[in-house]
């Protein structure tokens, strides 16, 4: 059994932590700690835990972290890079769902983060914790960076493409379409439903802290910089991402590849082959983020559109597990050499 | 392993069924039977089940269901009562998820269901599947009526109460509202997004065939009729059934009980300690559907505002689950002898 | 053109003020206050009103309303009763939303209200502007106390009943679902998109602040006491109130009165014939709350059960429109001896 | 007045003609025909119009429309082009919201729409319905073409680019996401709440009908062919469409330019200054589809991220009202000299 511990268990990363790992069989949770609602027992602020999660937050002033085999981070930004050091030295592995310590730059994470970063000495031992890429690394890793959701979903459409170099890389365009949960669970007027309930926008068009992040990744794919733009938008649902990618085939490539889609889906099904949770649909297809819900998985069709230049590649996750939980639950696996399916193989609920 | 058919897999019970089903350590399915959609892969239709299920459906002309240990009937009603008897007589058990047995009284099925019931004979041996009253019946069950899914929350919620003869038993008063997958994956105009979303409404109010089937259960507890009042709402959300339940309290029993509700906590308490799918919350609690969402469980809890004289209980289920497809089986497992919760594990899915 | 001034304008009351004075020939805005939005054009809060409104929010401390002929108070409760003395001093007409001036019963606000009530004297000449009731007494009116969503839906659905003493006054139950804009725009957990979509829940069974309003409003009609048993509950939707009572005939009535509605939808009939914000509907109809969904209407039928004992009214408004906003426009005209429909002509928005 | 028919009344278009057309004050509504609900009021079928509509539907093979002014169709395609040409021989003027007309080559039109078209004559004379470009055409038509609700939104978005000739014309892109209600009024499965609520997919990526419609008018406006790229989207709320829209900015222009939005910006509010019903945002904003909810509206903004090379343009209309029924009225105004914002001036309802 691996002995867990949750830093700020009351969002929604956290609590759909909570809902895989009292369902998996190897993860003892020993702690988890909330400053605001320390004292009170997880299973009432959440009834859907009753009888599944019998533990109470503590205080993170007092709880000691130190005898766990693993914490995960489910704070917001800025939390993990103060606390993880101490936990690492004394031999606690870390995975960070925040965002801290996924740019390698640190210098534009500052940038877009809007502050010093406290552990830059960190950055560069933590592994970015997308297995389809880094499943080597995770393995040996004692600091996990877990992906962002929109990153998880826009790089697992576009590495086939992108790695082989058939596209224009200069000219990438990610329409990503989110769930409120993405938002998290804080008290803001512009996620209370009657603001988001039947109506669609997009946000953060000007510039999105996961922009530089897919970029990060495309980029090392490709081996070179890429040009992507990247446009948000809050759907008024509670979970799913639905990532629409744009990419022009090349001219080079077009020759090679004729006028139908054959190529492409060959490279995305032989990349992908072996994955256990990147389902590649039938070309053509139109997977809907139902078709995820409450799932670790990401699906993902290939089009192009009467036969032109342009590929159209859908991309569906669950926000809240390939998209945070269940893709850390998995880097879990992976670090602590279970088979990474373990505890993750509820299926979509639909309808 | 139990060998399982499903006649009628392409509506909302059915594909529950089979997400519960393909998760059940001893459910081994071997035929799934569908006229109209006959020779289409199961995973085509519903791609959250891709890698799950990899059975197609089926003509049911032509399926042989003889040498199945189970078959559950998720058909609309007037199907299984065809088919149920040749079945049984070749050793075959049934789940039947439809109303067919679900009324002992025949001319008030008839009445009703406005058709001849085409198998009276099977009437009489069918259980009534609630395994909260009739465990031990179920055990030794060959045909199996799921209850539907109002006279769940209904019961669970009034059964000890009324057992116990605390309240006016001649004016009880159910007040159910529904998620719109309630009203089944049929192509009708009413339950259509554009009509359904972001609007609430009574329907059946002059009759619904629920109120007999409420009745009949209320009747059997208190061992006399009861008087109820029973209107269905429809909610704009896909799953949960919110029971708001209204009884007076006796006189006499106001007496013995003061004017709080811990007599009547007690009462639940006791009653349901050791059911696994009944979870009584704490008296003054307000249970939402969601905390039940995917997961098979029915939670309570018991108000008596200002200390009056009319006690006020909320009853939650999820539809297709505890509702329908959670409980068949939960009555697969106590029929075949299996650890009541197997295959029953997971947990609600919040938010 | 009546002067308007409007304390508090930011939220949804606020905004549906606008909307409709917008659009109202006599209104003319002058003012709205808000001391957070202060300075703030209107029209970059709610972009909705782009062209419409040209103010900005201006600071409360420094708006001068002297000059207004009316005034609205769409504040959170307390801050009506602190200011409504100046302006009716000076010669202003008030309209408070909120709830500071709806109980006559001056102990029993502070008891529901949880503080003292800084204007008692005021109270006793606040009109409870139910047009339906106090028409005349509202058209003389300098302070009206706009009715409550709940109570607008309650009262207006059993008032008919309650003043004929045709069913039992002593058990009478209200069971209320609400749209979540009900709960208003304050950034609150509960009220988020991911924590209220796709569930539903009672709340306040226990005591909400809306049963003695309702109380004071059938005892009023009855001439003596009532016993109401209140439940809310929150339903997944943005606008709407749909209530469902119940009221048990008193034994003499069903005498008189046979066993179908054709007494009681009379009733009604003649109560409402010369209302033109309350449509009843044929008995047996199942309005949903759609159908008055941005209109100033509330849509009533009746039904009697199996033709038994318990009549079920179904009543539903806009909790925006009659539950508030366009109600205190109604209750305006009647002020300023408009004709009562001026400006409040918009058809329900469906789909 | 204008003596107005409508053949087709019983979808979301119709039902929105309705609302629109019985509040405007130059509109006589003499007939409604369906041949499927022929001799029921309009009002039972949809209860927010009583008191409003008066009318039945009438069976259109009796009912006279000669003695109309105008006649609507709010029919599925392929209605209109059997029934046009007789009315307009005697001297009625037409407006279809169907596809009929839109197309002005026949045999694109065929190919998209599956059948031989019956009144090829016709086409040439027909007006495609957008104010914003054929207002002078549309004041003389005779017949005319109203647009389809993503042509709308899509080419008010891109018009002022491509008729200036900014961008790079062979690679626009449009990523288009409309609500349930664009689907119609159908019972189709896939549009049934429990199918299309909290989900969210792309449909007819490979080819959508209305994608050689808007290539139509863009081409028309840069007098060249253009190469787009349209994928829309199925988004689980029931009004409204957001268009996100990408274009490269051209070398010359981006010379020209520079790195922010100004230049841009400018050429939009030229372009609209004068449109009614056109509203361009500051350069960075995120319109909400809400914000123009049930109101005949297009608000756009304009964004280029990172200030780099491609634009991004938001584009949100009512998808029935703008979209189609409000659109309708507007060229009813214009064809008949009223002015054009006549009974078109309803505030968008928020929240």
């Amino acid at each position: 059994m691996i002995k867990i511990g949750i830093v700020g268990g009351t969002g929604y990363t956290g609590v759909e932590l909570l809902r895989i790992l009292a369902q998996h069989p190897q993860a003892h949770l020993v702690a988890i700690t909330s400053r605001k609602e320390a004292g009170m027992p997880v299973a009432d602020m959440f009834p859907s835990l009753r009888a599944s999660v019998s533990l109470a937050y503590s205080d993170p002033a007092v709880t000691d972290l130190a005898h766990c085999d693993l914490v995960f981070f489910a704070t917001p930004n800025a939390v993990a890079m103060e606390q993880t050091a101490v936990l690492l030295d004394g031999g606690v592995r870390v995975i960070d769902l925040s965002a801290d310590f996924r740019l390698r730059d640190v210098p534009e994470w500052e940038k877009w983060y809007g502050r010093k970063h406290a552990a830059p000495e960190l950055v560069a031992q933590a592994v970015y914790g997308l297995p389809e890429v880094n499943r080597a690394k995770i393995r040996a890793a004692r600091l996990v960076a877990n992906p962002g959701c929109y990153p998880t979903a826009v790089q697992l459409g576009l590495l086939p493409l992108v790695a082989e170099g058939v596209v224009d890389l200069d000219h990438l365009i990610a329409d990503a379409k989110s769930g409120v949960s993405g938002a998290g669970r804080k008290a803001e007027t512009h996620i209370l439903f009657s603001e988001a309930s039947d109506s669609f926008r997009a946000y953060g068009v000007g510039g999105h802290r996961h922009w530089p992040e897919i970029r990060q990744g495309l980029a090392e794919a490709a081996g070179r910089e890429v040009g992507l733009t990247f446009v948000p938008h809050l759907a008024p649902m509670i979970r799913g991402i639905h990532a629409t990618l744009y990419a022009r085939i090349t001219q080079e490539t077009a020759r090679t590849a004729g006028s139908d889609t054959s190529f492409f889906q060959k490279l995305y099904q032989d990349r992908y082959a072996a994955e256990p949770y990147v389902d590649m649909l039938p070309a053509g297809s139109h997977p809907d983020t139902r078709s995820v819900r409450a799932a670790n998985m990401c699906r993902i069709a290939l089009h192009r559109p009467q036969g032109g230049g342009t590929l159209v590649v859908l991309s569906v996750i669950d926000n809240l597990v390939k998209g945070a939980a269940g893709q850390a639950v998995q880097n879990m696996n992976i670090m602590f050499g279970l088979p990474e399916t373990t505890g993750l193989t509820q299926l979509p609920v639909v309808p």
